[in-house]
């Protein structure tokens, strides 16, 4: 890679003051608080039964916060497992997930006008927060091989590639995803994939000496696992209609999420030498039940379906990042830092397959074919949005590190040793 | 102790996944989602309020958030302290939680069938938390001195004799113990203690390398002291009776707790050489208001009352942590990691003698001499159940660590030093 | 400084003893449950609308909870950024939280006795809680120069205070502050700012060895700055009127702090050598908008308001660190550990200028005047009282540590090095 300029000042700064002016001014165009009264949804019943906050307007407020902790802590320190990159994991988490939130209320919003205006009820801020997770997901993907410019430039447009699916999927092919499994996990994923197949480095192919952990860092990780583990119940159901749906989504994911543990901790075990456990697995391979119940998570699919889809990802994502992940950055030249195909990739796609499987047989109302024709769009506008969003950011001039400088804090930040 | 494997291939994959299996299958048959009707109790008006639920199935998730965050953030980096074991204290945590909220689920649903079924409410998922920190607490006892098999077959079956106890004591004899200061932290101490005296190791008097805190880990160690501090108030209040007695129970556990850490660190500073304060005693009995309070908690004791609980807690918690566990692992070849005896066994106590002064005082309705019978019931379980369960343990093909490698991640987990 | 002993033994558990006594004597007489029953405000109506937890006590408990959050986990946290000094920050904030909101609850309760009693509801433990945050600001000041028994010696003088000028703001002038930025904030800042003014130590005028971070110390910081960052909305709307008000103050919140990261990331990128990030900005910097919109939070400013609010408050907030905290330390005699002048206490200027501005142009109820008068008394009474504090903080026989072992946890914890 030619020696490009890494130097972040005047570029990073005017892009960020930028992007915040051009978005507080349209806040002020098209953004108001929520008074409780929704109109104009029309024809359609919405189907995210927004209406529940004409009664009290927080009665989401505890989920929304445990979203909040998810998208700030979970996927923040998840990604500090790597031993010099922590400050550009939590650091730039927050960075990015702060614009993303700004902007998907925008991109998510426009598609719902009220009178003109966003009406920002805590519904639309669950929203904001769950937009910014494709983010995160992604980047993921290219953690520790990307500068703060390319990452907010791919903010920027895979919210807004995000937003037309999800309009898409919700609103004209009406799919049920309640917990995301589609147009969340699989699209951030597979979006992430195709970014990081565009900005393969062929000389990254053999192991860089900051591409690992140390022990306080896996243990920094786990507070990212465990918070998302815990939360992932609110995740899942925070937009489900109220009442037994509701519940019967974070029941769903509560033992989904168990049942995935068990099948991960043994699968880790039985593959890895001597029988011993893999942080890596661990810190993700036991989330992957809450990726593949998304879509079922308020369909009558029983407790113990939720567990088996749950067992099965847990395997799945466990086997993914001892064989495929290899094969797909020496065959394929996609490189994912974080494995985020094994947790958001594939866990997605089995939730999809599942909600296809689960609607079939009549678990709740909706049709097959629409299910499945959401999970192709949410694929296919990954895999073309991410590819074109890799092209604009493998060109030369945004500060993207040089080679030997990858996963490595000091290129951006004052790092005292 | 002889050379037996520690390798967990096989043994550990098929146990975990035969377990989850069986599981599974239980669901299938005895597990269904809350409707919101509660029929078939019958004859005695439940003494959980349970029936709450059926006005906003959600009411509790709050709640039930918090105990889920004590019981996987909370138990599971509080024995981060130890040096070279903190992927096996937050990651073995996470494994037997998972394990326990289910396998707790089905030993406590057993006992109050709806319809054949076990119906599951979010008040039924606080109760299978609260089982699951039975075993938390055990594990302290024990930690860094067996194996994932051992604490596997440990979770079955003190799960299922908690569950015994638990029945009794609330059903049977009618006592009162909201915050569970007998069921769950005498209980799970003296399990544990009673486990740790069928497991002593006599080569591990003398003081092992790695049974120590570095610096570092004792900060990941308050992160557990913290969250498990300041939720607590939650853990005692959970299945309170809605309004003034879960309001009531609230403000004791909180100023309980307050008085407790003014003590502790009191009397820390009295006891350690030149009044320095000591982690071990701030990390632990800054905690013990909190389960000294917990029978008393939903009972008209007045906040100074509960202060004065928590005032005394912290001092006795303190008190043991300085001279009596050094006496246990000396004199009785009780070696107790973590010092539960002083945060939960103790402090249980306490509150349970509490609980009969307080019943006998007319601060609740009830009976002294059931209140004694209930703890005198956990205390009788725990120690016998306990003791078999040990014997279980100790039979020599569960892959237990040698002594040299106790404490020490490396002979279960993949770590690079 | 003369060679005083700072041997905590004896002073530091009789003082601490001693006021938890007093305490618990002090509750006895005074502190009740709260009944549901709430009387005798008479003639005025309530400005903080206590009287929605007439319908069901627990509406605010999960905004306690988040409050409580950022009390123990998000300050404590927030200062573990020393490399040595760890144990200090959050045990000593602990400490003082634990034994502030006990003192706190006595002297905001004792202006608004209901029947001779302080009646406990989760609103007052709510406002116990902030007044805490003041003591915990002003700790940030003096951090790593001062002992445990000056600190408790501050926390009681300092909550006196506070609640004289809380009374006096919230009754007298009846000024809106419904996120504190005035009566918590800038309060707590400049009363730390005046105490470490008269504690000022010309031998640290050259940089201390251990006055900075390392890697791992910097990641703690993290968790401290992220947990406040998300529980903020809660902060600023926890006390505000229920319904579209409170919506409102977590909105404004919620924009505000978004904005204020991108400002904080740009302007740190801005004035740092290269171009690179500053961990200490991003650890404070980016909470500024919180602080800043406080004041303002439930009034009708719109949410691109509240955006422009967090926007220039990350700008000044990190021009302090950089500029102004070097010029205080080396002209003013003002050593400001943690650089609360920046986190806390211009945003907190800045916050009541907006809300003079915003009530100015009708967007709430009230006085501009009476806005002014409020934001001046708070300045007065943190100074004139941070300086009689800081007077009888600077006796020389509260065991200070001497110059050499500022900043180092070892003078008053056991280590192991």
């Amino acid at each position: 890679m030619p020696a490009y300029s890494t130097n972040m000042r005047l570029q990073f700064p005017i892009l960020a003051l930028t992007l915040e002016i051009i978005t507080i001014i349209l806040f002020a165009v098209f953004v108001d608080y929520d008074d409780g009264k929704h109109g104009g949804h029309g024809a359609h019943n919405t189907t995210h039964h927004e209406e529940k906050t004409e009664q009290d307007p927080l009665t989401l407020y505890p989920m929304f916060q445990d979203v909040h902790v998810m998208i700030f802590i979970g996927f923040g320190f998840l990604m500090t497992f790597l031993k010099r990159y922590g400050f550009s994991s939590v650091g730039l988490n927050l960075l990015l997930a702060s614009f993303a939130l700004q902007w998907g209320l925008i991109m998510q919003g426009l598609w719902h006008l009220d009178d003109g205006k966003i009406k920002v009820s805590v519904f639309k801020m669950i929203n904001a927060d769950f937009s910014t997770a494709t983010v995160l997901i992604s980047f993921g993907a290219v953690l520790g091989k990307t500068s703060p410019v390319q990452l907010l430039i791919m903010t920027i447009l895979e919210i807004t590639i995000f937003g037309i699916n999800e309009h898409l999927v919700a609103e004209i092919l009406e799919a049920n995803d309640v917990g995301a499994s589609m147009i969340i996990h699989a699209f951030g994923a597979y979006f992430g994939l195709a970014v990081a197949r565009m900005l393969y480095r062929p000389a990254l192919r053999n192991d860089h000496e900051n591409d690992g952990s140390v022990y306080h860092s896996d243990l920094f990780a786990m507070i990212g696992t465990v918070f998302l583990w815990m939360f992932w119940p609110s995740f899942n159901s925070a937009i489900a209609a109220p009442g037994t749906d509701q519940l019967m989504a974070v029941t769903n994911t509560y033992f989904s999420l168990a049942a995935c543990v068990l099948s991960a901790y043994a699968v880790s075990s039985l593959v890895e030498h001597k029988g011993k456990l893999d942080m890596v697995h661990i810190q993700n391979a036991t989330l992957a039940g809450g990726v593949a119940v998304g879509t079922c998570a308020d369909m009558n699919i029983g407790p113990f379906g939720a567990m088996i889809i749950g067992f099965v990802a847990g395997i799945v994502s466990t086997l993914g990042f001892k064989f495929l992940t290899p094969i797909l950055a020496s065959n394929l030249g996609i490189q994912d830092t974080c494995g985020v195909h094994n947790l958001h990739g594939m866990p997605g796609i089995l939730g999809g397959i599942a909600g296809i499987v689960a609607v079939a047989l009549g678990k709740k109302n909706g049709s097959a074919a629409m299910q499945g024709a959401a999970l192709a769009s949410s694929l296919g506008f990954a895999l073309v949005g991410g590819t074109i969003t890799g092209l604009i950011m493998k060109l030369p001039f945004w500060g993207q590190p040089p080679d030997q400088n990858c996963f490595d804090d000091s290129i951006y930040w004052e790092v005292i040793i």
